[in-house]
C-alpha cells in the first residue's frame, strides 16, 4: 500500500498572536505527508534548494516518509513564504512569497512514485498537475488541492484537471468562486457533474462537508481552546483523508460512503493536531494512540440518538 | 406542559436573490412560537398596533398557539423591519426598522405564562428580559437571544440577564465580542461560568454548537440547495430546541446531554425549514412527519462507524 503527494516543499515564517518561527519546514506536500504517514507509505515529490539539509530529511525520514523524490536544484533555494494571522486564525496574511526552485518545477516521478495506488496533487499550478496524473495512470485514488490564484488565472486548465480525478479538496470560498454559484450545496454538485466522485469542502474552525453523488456528510472541527498556528491545516486534513484512503484500498475493502466517513474523520483528526503548534511540530510527534483518541472524540461530540416524539 | 416566549411581533418586508415579500407576519415572537408549536403549548407574549389583525391572529392560533398575552395598543403600529439580503445570505442588511409599539414595551405575563415550565426571553433590552425572568420564578428552564446592539449599549445588564437563565443562544460573533475572546471554546466557557448551564452557539450555513460544563456537541446545517430567506431561522432554531425541552419536562424525563443534543436537532429542523421560503410560509404550513424525516435526515448526514485502523 503506499501514496504518493507532488506539491511544495518550504520554509515558513509564520507569526501568530500566540508566538512565531522564523524559518521552519512546511509546504504542502510536507504537511501532507507527515499526516499521512501513521496510515501508509509516503512517498514524497517535490524540489529543493542546497539549503535544505539534514535536519529537514530528518524530520521525514523519522516518521519513514520515502524522500528519494525530493530533487535538489544545485545552486537553487527551497520555496519560502512569509505570513501571519490576527486573531481571526481562518485567514492567512501572506508578506512574502519567494518560489526559488519551486518557479520552474517539472515533476518527474521515479518509478515507487508512479505506481503509488493513491496520488495527491497538492495545490500546484494545474497543468503540472495534469502532467503528473499522466504519469500515474495506475493510480486507484486521485485527489487535488487548489486556490483562489488558479481560479483567477488558469481556470479553464483547473476544470480539465478536476475532470480527471476522483476527489477535489477546496474551501467553500473556492468551490463557489470556481462554479459561481453562491449555494455551497449546489456548487458542489456541479463539480461533481464534471467526474470526481467525490468534493470536500474545507471550512476551517467549522470543520469540512462531503459531498457525493446523492450523498452528503458534514463534520465539526474538534473543539480546541488553544489554536496556535493553522499553516498546513488543509494538506494534514488532505493527509489524513487520502492516508486512510490508501490502507483501506490496501485492504481489499471496497470504498463506499462508510469508508469515506472515516477518511472524513482522520482528516479531521489530522488537521486539529496540526494546529495545536506552529508547523509541523504538533504532528510529526504524534502516537497513534492520540490518533485513535481523537478520533473517538470526534464520534463523541457529534453523536446523539433518535427517540419518539409526538408531534401536534 | 407549556412555553412562554417574550419577544417581538412585527411586519417584515424583506427582498432576497430570490423574491420579495413587502408585508407579511414576522418577528421573534413569532418565529419561536410557530416553531415550537409543534412540541407543546405555546403562550405567546408582545405587543402590537391596530393594524394587527385577523389573519395575523389566524396564522397563530391555526398552530394553537395562545394568543391571549398578546397586548393590543389602541391607536399604535406594529413593529416594522425591512431588510434585504445579497446572495450572502448570512448576512441581513437592515434597511429600516421602526419600534412603533415595541418602543414602549413593558412586559406583564398573564398567569398561564407567568407558570409555563419553559421561558423563552427573545432578543429584546436585556432589562426587560431580566422583568420577564422574574415574574416566572417558577419556570424550570429559562433561556435567552440578544444581539450585538446590546452588548454595545447594555453589555452590564445583559451579563445580569445571562446569570438568571439556563441556556444563551448567541450568534459566534456575539459570543465572542461579549466575551472579548477570540476562541469560540474559551469565550462559550467564559459565558457558562456566569451561571447558564449551556451556551447554544448559532452559526447559520454551519449549522451550531452547544456547549455545557464539560460537554461539547456540533451539528452542521442541513444541506439545502434552495435557501429562500433567513428570516427568524435563529428563533425557529430556538424554537425547535426549547420546544422539545419542554416536552421532555412534561413528560417527567431528566434534562441531560443526551436530551439537549436531541434538543439542538430539533432545533436544527426547524431552522432549516424555516428558511425554504419567505417569513412563516414555510414553518406554519409543516406536518410532524416532515419534521421527524428531516429529524432522521440529520443523522444520516451525521453518522459514521469507528472500525480498527492500525497506525505506523
Amino acid at each position: 500500500m503506499s501514496l504518493a503527494v507532488v506539491g511544495s516543499i518550504a520554509f515558513d515564517a509564520v507569526k501568530t498572536p500566540f508566538g512565531e518561527r522564523e524559518r521552519m519546514l512546511g509546504g504542502s506536500a510536507v504537511h501532507f505527508s507527515l499526516a499521512s504517514s501513521f496510515f501508509t507509505d509516503v512517498h514524497i515529490v517535490g524540489p529543493v534548494g542546497d539549503d535544505f539539509g539534514p535536519d529537514e530529511y530528518a524530520i521525514l525520514e523519522r516518521r519513514s516518509i520515502d524522500t528519494s523524490g525530493i530533487e535538489t536544484i544545485e545552486g537553487g533555494k527551497t520555496f519560502f513564504w512569509r505570513g501571519h494571522y490576527e486573531y481571526d486564525l481562518n485567514t492567512a496574511h501572506t508578506d512574502d512569497t519567494q518560489l526559488n526552485v519551486f518557479g520552474e518545477f517539472q515533476p518527474k516521478l521515479h518509478d515507487d512514485a508512479k505506481n503509488a495506488d493513491v496520488l495527491f496533487l497538492a495545490n500546484i499550478q494545474p497543468d503540472l498537475q495534469r502532467a503528473v496524473r499522466e504519469q500515474c495512470d495506475s493510480a486507484k485514488f486521485v485527489a487535488l488541492d487548489s486556490m483562489n490564484l488558479w481560479i483567477d488565472i488558469a481556470k479553464d486548465s483547473l476544470v480539465e484537471t478536476i475532470k480527471l480525478v476522483d476527489a477535489v479538496f477546496m474551501n467553500d470560498a473556492e468551490i463557489r468562486q470556481l462554479t459561481g454559484q453562491s449555494n455551497l450545496v449546489k456548487a458542489a454538485r456541479e463539480l461533481l457533474e464534471l467526474g470526481p466522485r467525490l468534493v470536500i469542502a474545507k471550512q476551517g474552525e467549522y470543520g469540512a462537508a462531503l459531498f457525493s453523488k446523492g450523498g452528503f456528510f458534514a463534520l465539526p472541527a474538534y473543539p480546541l481552546e488553544d489554536v496556535i498556528d493553522p499553516t498546513g491545516a488543509g494538506d494534514s486534513f488532505a493527509g489524513g483523508f487520502l492516508g486512510y484512503v490508501a490502507q483501506h484500498i490496501a485492504e481489499g475493502s471496497e470504498l463506499d460512503e462508510h469508508s469515506f466517513r472515516r477518511a472524513m474523520t482522520y482528516g479531521s483528526t489530522m488537521a486539529s493536531f496540526n494546529v495545536e503548534n506552529f508547523g509541523t511540530e504538533r504532528v510529526r510527534d504524534l502516537t497513534g494512540d492520540e490518533i485513535g483518541e481523537r478520533f473517538t472524540g470526534f464520534k463523541q461530540i457529534t453523536h446523539f440518538e433518535e427517540v419518539a416524539v409526538s408531534y401536534r
